[in-house]
């Protein structure tokens, strides 16, 4: 049976990872204090979580939570549509919308319906989408209901101005053009040229900008109030959108916006909207909470700042080859899938949970850590980290230096091939 | 601008709605007891929502529930793949696995994400994806990795076998045939024929049957195992998928199967899982919390069953139209549009939450107010309800009889074209 043979040929890598004991992907992670974690008995040192600001364990989080489910029950019973709705709900749209700078939020139940089902129904079949290509796998599901799909070079506004150009130039254009970036990007850790795309709406002042700020939020800009603030493009930015799954300690997702009309629609239209059980109330207030700590206390963000520098700087020092950017997301690469896999279990071994991106999520021979830094990290535990690193790097000669003496000849360069374009479906 | 005239359209109707005062969606729940809540300061007797063992507000689900968030945070910080997979996921798998008996389980993050995400990686365009045209909107959205849709006549087994036919008689076709229904749809309260559908088994012995029980499970079955439980056929039921968002009081969603490899692929190929934060601990637990409440006290599922046949019976006897089904999702036509809107407001007014389903949801001029039991409904409140549906549904002329009055000449009939096709996008 052809299903069959397919899904076996997936199950075949797992269990052979496995059996060589490098299968590092869904680690059964037991108990959780934030920085630390314990995995089949071992205590770790968390550097691979997307808690940024580390909220997920703060005590005012947690007893706001727990005292919400008492209080509105443990499931919502329906979508926000029907018998699901709650004030809380309406009370954090207000709260992010405040939060970003705009006029009106619309929540949905995860950050990935918040993309599929805004777009799905903001796109019609003569619109023409223009993704970054290291888009996320939400942004391009979202975009199948208009077969106009461009994408641009990653991070790079000329090549959408160009694409943008282009598409605009063709006479029997009628439709809108959506440029579509995330502000942070989750698996490079690269910061979007925001100031850039922004600017092209002097050039195209028609075209609408949709920003993915999930990594954004919480982490740059005052407050956290993310990267459209930290560029202070908000008012170029027609569709800021977000997630509770990162720095708001929760999940759901949330898109705001200064067109009411269109948030008005949205939350008629989207599909993952009428057709999701609502928001529990405990992730409902979780990320309410999480959003009344950033604006009394900046000093988490700026703590979030300093640990983010002195990971980046010791990194480099110690000759590791990570990306220039000011984001808490530092991808380490290693080299082929099969050295980070070896990586990642040594890394596990000596106390330290973080994991491997291998091809196709980035481009073949790059396989790399993706380490994240958080807030509440302590100096000891990063110290710690970074002891084990310089070690390891020396040892398995991922070192700048190490990789000029064999590369020599070898080079594959190549253009990046991050995973997202709506055709790349494996992971492995 | 075309995507503002789009929307202003939709958001012209929503006020005109608000402005008359009968806009009956997202209503602000302040406080919820799970059969009662409070809405504007009014406290309403709820009757339409999907917690059908009323668990949600069970001290047990909750304790655990908050206990939960207190051990491993209020968010996951990451998705399954990476960061966020805790055993709490793993455990619940496999109770699930047994709960509806089968070998293996995955869960999602929602219930919509679990049919996109399975669906949408097990699928290849030679394959042939067949639905009952009422199927729920997410299994529509999984469809589109193949173009091969069709749809079958609403819960007819002979239709079914027709396309299937059709199909596999086409000298090119060399894919699989993939036959998707629900248990119970979640707008009729209609029961799928299992018997019938797994009975094409024998005359195509190489299609899989694939069931989404969200409204099945928690009522239907031995301790609510669901609808392949109740008639039997659990073994001819390739894929078994479930919701958290109905009887099991919170949200989430999973896929159960005998075929390990097929999990095996979906957990590492579906995108929804692959792109999105885990579950939260408190969500896991209170779904698991259930299930043993489920296997523990069997006497809920039996009570709601009681519940249930008091309802239909006494909306029977008063002459409302409702569909014969046994299920606790009982709709009652009202007729236009804007008539069940009035008659949703005076439901309210009058202390009850119930609420309309409007074309496209349902046939032009057949809206309804969907009506859903709970286990924990007391007798006061189900008593009360029928009071005021008996007095309205005179006062409306609602009734079998006074539509029979007025409805000559001018019938209808028509095929329902209940939502869910992949291309009815709109819902006002």
């Amino acid at each position: 049976m052809k299903l069959h043979e397919r899904c076996q040929k997936v199950s075949g890598i797992t269990r052979h990872l496995r059996e060589a004991g490098i299968y590092p992907y869904f680690r059964p992670i037991e108990r959780s204090w934030g920085t630390e974690v314990e995995v089949a008995g071992k205590r770790l040192v968390m550097i691979g979580s997307n808690d940024y600001l580390g909220l997920a364990h703060d005590a005012r989080v947690k007893e706001a939570a727990a005292q919400a489910l008492y209080r509105m029950g443990t499931g919502p019973g329906g979508s926000r549509f029907l018998s699901g709705n709650m004030v809380l709900h309406q009370q954090l749209e207000e709260r992010l919308a405040a939060f970003v700078g705009k006029k009106r939020a619309v929540l949905h139940v995860t950050g990935f319906s918040t993309n599929l089902g805004a777009l799905g129904c903001l796109l019609t079949p003569s619109d023409y989408v223009l993704c970054d290509r290291e888009n996320h796998a939400s942004i391009f599901a979202g975009t199948t209901s208009t077969r106009k799909l461009g994408t641009f070079a990653h991070n790079d506004a000329a090549s959408a101005a160009k694409k943008i150009a282009n598409e605009l130039g063709k006479p029997d254009f009628d439709g809108q053009v959506l440029l579509i970036t995330e502000g942070i990007f989750s698996m490079s850790g690269d910061v979007a040229c925001m100031d850039e795309l922004a600017a092209l709406k002097d050039q195209f002042p028609d075209i609408l900008i949709y920003l993915d700020d999930a990594h954004g939020l919480g982490v740059l800009g005052e407050n956290g109030r993310g990267t459209a603030n930290h560029f202070g493009i908000t008012d170029r930015a027609d569709f800021i959108m977000g997630t509770f799954s990162k720095a708001f300690a929760s999940i759901g997702g949330f898109i705001a916006s200064d067109h009411d009309d269109v948030l008005e629609y949205i939350q008629h239209q989207s599909r993952t909207q009428i057709f999701s059980a609502a928001l529990p109330a405990a992730s409902t207030v979780a990320a309410m909470t999480c959003i009344e700590i950033m604006e009394k206390e900046p000093e988490r963000v700026e703590r979030l700042r300093a640990v983010t520098s002195k990971m980046r700087n010791a990194y480099r020092e110690m000759g590791l080859r990570i990306t220039d950017s000011i984001s808490p997301i530092i991808p380490i690469t290693i080299g082929t899938d099969e050295k980070a896999f070896m990586f990642a279990r040594e890394l596990f071994e000596r106390g330290i949970f973080a994991l491997p991106a291998i091809y196709p999520a980035v481009p073949r021979g790059e396989a790399l850590i993706r380490t994240a830094c958080m807030s509440t990290h302590q100096d000891r535990q990063l110290d710690y980290v970074l002891e084990v690193m310089d070690d390891m790097a020396k040892k398995y000669r991922i070192r700048v230096q190490d990789q000029d003496e064999e590369s020599q000849g070898e080079d594959e360069a190549g253009a990046s091939n991050i995973a997202g374009a709506r055709s790349s479906q494996s992971l492995l």
